[in-house]
């Protein structure tokens, strides 16, 4: 069988490892596809950095875009990033064209992963995007075939190695997120921009994706509900632990009846769950399905050899010959699903309050919580300190997400409450 | 597309699973293969057996083999069990008349997989046996597709829910492996005849598969070294938690400077990795990538629903045309690598005596361990009981099981050393 061959476009360290992969087990991969693959083709913004790699054997294109409509080229490997500019239009033009069309650019699929999928499928030509979620854990192709024959209303995990290692560091120090953040960046674990992680949006684009093949659903990134891990302080740490919970960032997605509820947000997960004792940079996916019941996945999320290694699983699918629909299902027939509002979320939660110690406070609070509806499940203020600023830890039975802000405003409003409160939900998984 | 025609042979619980689970979720299945997965037929021991499904729609075989070549089934499913008999004789009949065969059948793989891949690709056809190994996590196809990019020497896990349940309930429960044993029969966890699972063979039977697969080995059942979980007492339970450790009973291939070495055995695995936290039924996999790094996937091992969800999955595979080797690589290519004794085995021990409690003793042991150059970490004696019996505990450095086994044989020799000893091997994963 003809050699299948491949244009790499984007060459940091993601394409050059993929380069080094195809190269290092050049021999083995080919045995498992029952036919070689060869880089034809790179493309890159500045010719001349050292990469690592000899890039002599392989037709150089200033213009990524043309690339990918090379003759040489069967398969286009985007590894830009961004949602749009140069990686969308390459992606439309190795697509219009009928190439295959591999990339681990969760940005672009999370954006605009329905109508890749829908041209690609008229166009005969095949998207994968296994990289684009937790480089190290072969999620999407098990959501593709080994789940294959369950129903699945829901998916769960830890999608941002950057934002669980600070959480991890931050409850084995005791120390408090600006000062874990820095030794972070200066680790290289986080960029000197830590926003895009730590705010929580690329765990929303990985979630946007995921819900998508999990639920056989439109990719609906705008819907997300996304919080980051700012907020989350040394002491909130503190008391999930002791309450038997380990605070973790989780994106969700999960049918309920008022629609589908995809979240991105810290969570206080049962120590008694697998997923709580995943930590630093690692990486998890839950699925339920309807038959299997609950699968974990957990390996590392980003970096270049997992990364480079979905890459190259799904040049070696192409190289099979696999025709596999990149949501699982025909793009046409993905469902569009309402989505549910933050508001209608229903589940237990964290709070906490700095009151001035005082007779009578907890009583204005429980009032408070009575008349909203919220029933609680305990309480903890630890020691007396007569008129001086103390926590209070509050922790409630399921309630509804309305009526729980409802009563946070109302007790932040209270003379004897000083601080911001802080509001953690739980995952009753 | 034309429907894929299904034969299913054995209709116990898996089986009638089956059928249940391609009625169920028949429509999802469709969307997701692009046509219709029909059974055709069914072969079971006895007709008149109410399995909870309705059986008229499809042709009745009494003999599984006349299943196997009838002319309507492009895909013969074995779900007798049993590694020669009926099970082979279908499997050896399918796969000569160019059929699909999937089969959840461990035993007639880790027996006979080499031959019968072999057999597969030379008639053109189709085996596939993703339900062999934990059926509630798809690591067949992670290995085949979402890893193929890997060089892969190191597979391990949790491959028996019923010696996990048994491990986890001494645990938690400080009671002897009989009494659980018999609660676990109880509650229908273990079978009535326990021995298949709590000697290991049946985590030999997975680990057979998941090495040949990992590493592009041929399989090679009767190289595994396998030891069961009877000897396990509360006692080293309660040290291992004490050293820090929890006690699995473990599969672990790898390919070590003597050779590929395969063993089963209880072990201590350190509470800081993930797989120590797998408890109950649940059955874990690591897999250690050359790239990818190290993999985790853990899911429900066994059962009804998870079965028939891995069955179904190879079954989808089949229908969307998916052309994999069975193990990897083509059959002809699975490499014969050389056993590696188990005397060669190189890492710490755990082991605990129960010796009279008088001078010297401690003396004479730590002379025969300097003697034959194994090295001690740690010793735990609790409390004096001055000619009374008492267990003394040693943890040693990484030593080989040849001096290690020379050593306890001499130690057991002694007049102090009242009791076997117990030996367990240490995992520093």
């Amino acid at each position: 069988m003809k050699p299948l061959r491949v244009g790499v476009a984007g060459l940091g360290t993601v394409g050059a490892g993929v380069l080094k992969l195809l190269e290092d087990n050049g021999t083995e991969i080919s045995a498992r596809c029952g036919r070689a693959i060869t880089v034809t083709a790179v493309s890159a913004r500045d010719r001349g950095r050292d990469r690592g790699v000899d890039l002599t054997p392989y037709e150089w294109h200033d213009d990524a875009v043309a690339l990918a409509t090379a003759p040489d080229v069967d398969v286009v490997v985007e590894l830009i990033g961004g949602s749009e500019g140069v990686a969308k239009d390459l992606a439309e033009a190795a697509i219009a064209g009928g190439k295959s069309f591999v990339t681990a650019n969760k940005a672009l699929i999370a954006r605009h992963g329905t109508a890749l999928a829908r041209a690609a499928e008229e166009a005969g030509s095949t998207l994968r995007f296994e990289a684009a979620v937790a480089g190290g854990v072969p999620i999407i192709s098990a959501l593709q075939d080994g789940l294959a024959a369950n129903r699945r209303d829901y998916v769960f995990g830890i999608f941002n190695g950057t934002c669980n290692y600070i959480l991890t560091e931050m409850e084995s120090s005791g120390r408090d997120f600006d000062e874990v953040l820095r030794e972070a960046q200066e680790k290289g674990y986080a960029e000197a921009d830590p926003s895009f992680d730590v705010d929580g949006v690329d765990t929303a684009h990985k979630l946007a994706i995921l819900t998508a093949l999990a639920l056989g659903a439109e990719v609906d990134f705008e819907a997300i509900h996304v919080e980051g891990i700012r907020d989350i302080s040394a002491i909130d740490i503190q008391y999930a632990a002791e309450l038997g919970y380990r605070i973790k960032l989780l994106g969700i997605g999960r049918l309920t009846e008022h629609g589908l509820e995809q979240t991105v947000h810290p969570a206080m997960v049962p120590l008694k769950e697998a997923i709580a004792h995943v930590g630093g940079v690692v990486n998890a996916v839950v699925v339920e399905g309807s038959h299997v019941g609950r699968m974990m996945m957990e390996g590392e999320g980003a970096g270049e050899g997992p990364t480079a290694s979905a890459v190259v699983a799904d040049i070696i699918s192409i190289a099979r010959g696999v025709q596999g629909y990149s949501f699982g299902i025909p793009a046409k027939d993905l469902r569009r699903i309402e989505a549910a509002p933050i508001e209608r979320h229903q589940g237990a939660y964290y709070f906490r309050l700095v009151v001035i110690d005082q007779p009578g406070v907890v009583a204005d609070i429980a009032a408070i919580l009575r008349d909203e509806n919220v029933s609680l499940a305990s309480l903890i203020q630890r020691g007396r300190a007569p008129g001086e600023p103390v926590s209070v830890v509050f922790i409630t039975h399921v309630t509804d997400e309305a009526s729980m802000k409802q009563a946070l405003e109302r007790m932040q409003a209270l003379d004897s409450v000083i601080e911001p409160f802080r509001m953690i939900r739980i995952k009753d998984l």
